[in-house]
C-alpha cells in the first residue's frame, strides 16, 4: 500500500504556551503529550498519537512532515528508493520518539525534511469503536474541532523535480497541476489517500511551508470556522471561499505566531484511474479562489 | 400596518437585452412585462408583478425606490406625513404604470425619489395556493432563484436626518446604528417587515443606491449563489462572508452593467420591541465584513 | 400592532429537576427564575424573563398560552374586545407574577387559558447591544440552544370557531388551512409576527396542546437537534422531515415528561397582504409530513 | 491495487420506459447506450461508461454486481484466488459486452453473480480535465443528479462466511460489523476505496439486492433530493435520517418498479489502519437508523 495519508507537521513556534492555548481553545485539538520545548496535538477522530508538534524556537518556521506508511516491507522498500534516488536516509527506531516507532527520515529535492512513519501510538478516537455515537459527545463546545488533518502545502524552486520525486519515489498520484504558459508545472497536487490531495507543491523558495490544513465536514462547518476565528480576533487570509482545484471550500488563517492553517472540506473521490485535471496559468486565479477570481499578495508571498 | 415591505427597485441601464439575459439567466427572476424601453421582473415566490424594473438610458443609475402599503387609509396617512414634512408628493393612479395601481411618489432627505405603492398587479407565486409543492417544480436549474427580493441600502450625505425622515415620517424602525467617534450616525439599518432590514442608509452622496438585495434560504444556497456567478463571470465585490451588523450572510456583486447586489440570508426576526444594536467606529470593519474585520475601498466607494 | 408574538407557554410536569436538566442540558436554554414549584426559562436569543415556564404537577399538562402585546392601548383594546365576545377576562398586575407586569387572562373558544402579556421583565440576549458577535460565546456547547421559541399547536374540537375567535378578536392572520371533504376547516395557521404560523389549531378535544415548537437556522442545526436528542435517548416522535403546510423543516420529539417539543426551521415570511395557502384532504398527508406523505398514529393521537 | 470500488449494479426491470424516466428525469443520471432490452446510465461525475444497467424482465431483480479493478496483473491474481477458493470464473474479453474490455465473473458464497472488470470504456465526467468548473453547467434542474454511485448492500444467509470470502479472497477491509448475542456477525460494512463502505452484508436469503446508493456531497443535498422525491411522488422508505454505522446521512426510497435505492452523505474516510467498529444486538436499532432507534418491518423484509 504504500503511504496512506498525511501523517504528522511538525512546526517551531515562538511561544509555546500561546501554541498551545490556540491549538486546543480555538482549534479544538487534544494535547497529547509535552515535554520541556515540544507539544503534541490530535484532532478528536484521529487515532494516532498526534497530528501536529510544535517545538520551541525563536523562529516560526516548519522542522518535518510526517507521512504514515503501512507496514514494516512497504518502509524498506520506500527506504530503497529514497537511497538510490540518491538521498541520504536515517531511520528512528521505537523509544526515540514521542509517540512513534520505526521511522524513516530524509532531506526531498524541494529542500523539505521529511518523515515515513510505520509505527505510531494508537490513542484512539474519542468516539469509541463499540456503538459510538457519530460525534463526541459533550464537549466539542465553540472551538472549530476539526476530526482529523488533511493535507499540506509546501513550496519548492522546481516544481516538477521536486513533483518528480514525490510521485516516481514515494509513489504519490497527480490529481491536478497548474501550468505556465509554456506548459511547465508550477503547482501540483498529489494524493495517496484517495482524497483530491494529500501533498502539494508550488512555486516558492525550496523548504518552505505554505500551508496544513484541516479537514471539516461541510460547508455549514466552514462558516461555522469562521465565526469562531474571528470571534477570537485570529487573522483570516482568504475565505470563505471555493477552490477550483480540488472543488474544496476553503478559509485560510494564521495562528498567532504566523504559521498559516486552513480549513478544507469538499472535493471528489479520487481512484488510482483518476485523469488528471490542468489548468492553465491564464486561469490560475480561478484555479486556487473560485469565486475571486485572483490571488492576493499575501497569499502569494507569505510562507513560513 | 403602514409600509410593509421593499416592494420594487427600479434601476436604469445601458443594454437592456444584457440585464434581462443576466436578470433572467443568472439571477433566475422572470420577465414579467416589456416595453420598448423597460423591462420588469420578479423572483419566484413573489405575489406581486415586479421587485425590479429596469430602463434603458445611457448611463446606469436608481429612478426610484418602492415601497409596498397596505391599504387607502395608510397611503392617505403616509401622504399627509410626507406633505407635512415639506416635501411635494405626486400621486399615480391605476392605468399610468405599468403592473401597479393608486401610489405616491416623493423626493426624501437623502434625494431618493421614492414611491409608496398600495395597489399592484398580483401575478401570485411559482407555487400554487393548493396544495403547493415547497419549491417551485422543474426548472430553476443553475440559476440563482431566490425566492424573493430583501432590502435597499442607499447612500445619504447627512445620515442622522435621513434616518429621522425614514423613522419619523414613514415609520421605519431602527435595529442597528453604526457611530463615529462623536456617536454621530454614520450608518442605519432599519425595517417593517420584522427582518433586520428593508432599508439602510450609510455615508455617501445624496440619491446614490449602494445595492440592492435578494434574500437566499441558507448558507448553503449562498455557496451555490457564489458558484453559479462564478460560473458566470460575474464580478464578486466581497464574499461569501457574514455582516456583524444583521448577522446575516452575504455576497455583494456587480450586474454586467454595474449595479451592486446582494445576496443575503439569516439574522434575526426583530419585532417592534427590538432593542436597537448600536456598532462602534473602531468595529466598524467587523459591523460591515465579519471574517475580514475591514472594508475594502471599492466596498467604500463604489455606488450607481 | 396587537399581538406581537408568541410569549411563553406554561406547562406543568410531574419533575421540575428532570424537566429542568432536558431544558437546560439538551435543549440548552437558560434557568431565568424559579420558585418551590416552578421553573422559568428563555432561550440565548430572546430579550423577555422567560419562554418556557414548568410548574410541578403530578400530570401532564398546558397551564397557559401567552402572547406579547405591544402596548397598554393594545392590551385595552384586546380586552374589550374578549369581552365583547363574552369571554370573562382577568387582569394582572406588576408584582402579581414573576417577569411579568401588566396583562389579561382568559379563556378561549377551544378552551385554552390564554394570557396577553403588555409588559414584560427583560433579561436581555445573551449576546450584548453593542459590538455583538452573530453567536453567544464560548458555551453552547452539546446542547440544542434554539435562539429562540417559535410557535404553538394546539388542538379544539370546533377549529372552525376557535379559528374565527383567533382572527377576528385577537387579529390574527390565517396563512394556510386544511380542509375536509365538505370544505371545513381541520386545521388553521395563524400568525401575527411575519412567520408561517403563530399560534395553529388542529381537531381534537378541546383545551389540548399538541406541541411548542423552538425555531432553528438552517437545515443542518435540525440535523445538529437530531444528533443530541437521539445522543440523549429522546424519544423522536417524526423527522427531520419537511412540512407541506409552512415549508418548514422539522423534528418531533417528547420531552422525558411527555410534552410534545419541536425544532422549526424555514418557510417563507408572510406580510399581511399574504393569500392564504389551501389543503386539501387528500394531500393532508403531504400537507403535514411532506416526505412520508403520511401521518402516523401517534403524532395524531397523542397531545397533552 | 485490486478492487478500486463498485463500478456497476446491474439490474432486471419490468418497464424498460419507465426505468429510463425515472433514472434520467429524478435520479439525473445520464443514459450513454442502449440496446433492445437494456439501458445503461452514468452519473455525471463518473468517467466511466456506466455505473447502473437495467434489463428488460418481468421480474424485478438483480443481474449482478461489478467492481472495478486497477490492472491485468490484478485481475489474474483475483481470478486465480477466487478459482482456488472453488468457484468457476469466466472471462469476458472487449467487444463481448457493452462499455466494458476484460472482466471475469463468478458466484460467491452469498449467492451474488459478481464481476470484476479491468477495462471499461471511459465517457469523461461532465466537467472538462482542463480549468473545469466545480458543477456541471446549465443543466441539473430539479433532478436528484448525485456526483456519482457510491456502494451496495446484498443480503446473505450465512453473513461470516460470505463477508470472509469478500475479505480473504476479494480483500475487502471491514469497518463495522453488528453483532448478535452470540458474537456473530449479522451485518458487515466493508471498503477497499477508504470510504466506510463499498459493500455490506446483512442476514437474509442469498442473492438479494436490499439497495445500491449514490453519494450526495452533504446533508442540504440529502434534503433538496428528499424535495425531488417527494413533488415526484416517489415512495421514501426510511428517512432523512442518519446511521449509527458508517455515521452517514441517508434516504432510502423505491424506484418505480421496485428496487430499492439510497442517497448518503457524510461518514469518515477510513484508511486501511481503521479499527473495525462494532455494534450490539441491543443497539441495532441505532446502529441503523440513529435518530429513529429502531428498524421498521418493511426495512428488513423488503429487498430484490
Amino acid at each position: 500500500m504504500g503511504i496512506l495519508r498525511l501523517g504528522h507537521v511538525d512546526i517551531t513556534v515562538p511561544d509555546l504556551d500561546l501554541a498551545t492555548a490556540y491549538y486546543t481553545e480555538v482549534m479544538g485539538m487534544s494535547e497529547t503529550a509535552r515535554t520541556a520545548d515540544r507539544v503534541f496535538f490530535k484532532c478528536w477522530d484521529e487515532q494516532d498519537h498526534h497530528s501536529l508538534a510544535v517545538r520551541y524556537d525563536p523562529r516560526v518556521g516548519i522542522d518535518r512532515i510526517s507521512f504514515k506508511v503501512t507496514d514494516d516491507e512497504d518502509l524498506a522498500t520506500l527506504e530503497q528508493r529514497v537511497e538510490r534516488y540518491g538521498y541520504r536516509v536515517s531511520r528512528i527506531h521505537r523509544g526515540e520518539e514521542i509517540g512513534q516507532g520505526e521511522s524513516i527520515r530524509f532531506e526531498t529535492p524541494s529542500g523539505h525534511k521529511m518523515e515515513l512513519v510505520r509505527e505510531v501510538e494508537r490513542l484512539g478516537s474519542d468516539v469509541p469503536t463499540v456503538d459510538p455515537a457519530p460525534r463526541p459527545p459533550g464537549g466539542i463546545g465553540r472551538a472549530i474541532a476539526p476530526p482529523r488533518m488533511d493535507h499540506v502545502l509546501v513550496t519548492a524552486e522546481e516544481v516538477p523535480e521536486a513533483t518528480r520525486f514525490y510521485m516516481d519515489v514515494l509513489g504519490f498520484r497527480l490529481t491536478e497541476q497548474l501550468l505556465d504558459g509554456e506548459g511547465r508545472q508550477i503547482g501540483t497536487w498529489m494524493e495517496r489517500s484517495h482524497s483530491p490531495h494529500d501533498l502539494a507543491v508550488v512555486s516558492g523558495p525550496n523548504g518552505g511551508l505554505h500551508h496544513f490544513a484541516y479537514w471539516l465536514d461541510d460547508w455549514t462547518e466552514v462558516r461555522d470556522a469562521a465565526d469562531i476565528l474571528a470571534y477570537n480576533a485570529i487573522q483570516i487570509d482568504v475565505g470563505p471561499t471555493r477552490h477550483g482545484i480540488t472543488r474544496g471550500a476553503t478559509i485560510y488563517f494564521f495562528d498567532p505566531m504566523g504559521t498559516r492553517n486552513e480549513v478544507f472540506t469538499g472535493g471528489y473521490r479520487p481512484d488510482p484511474d483518476f485523469p488528471t485535471i490542468t489548468w492553465t496559468e491564464e486561469n490560475a486565479g480561478k484555479a486556487i479562489f473560485y469565486y475571486e477570481g485572483e490571488l492576493n499578495e499575501r497569499f502569494m508571498k507569505v510562507h513560513t
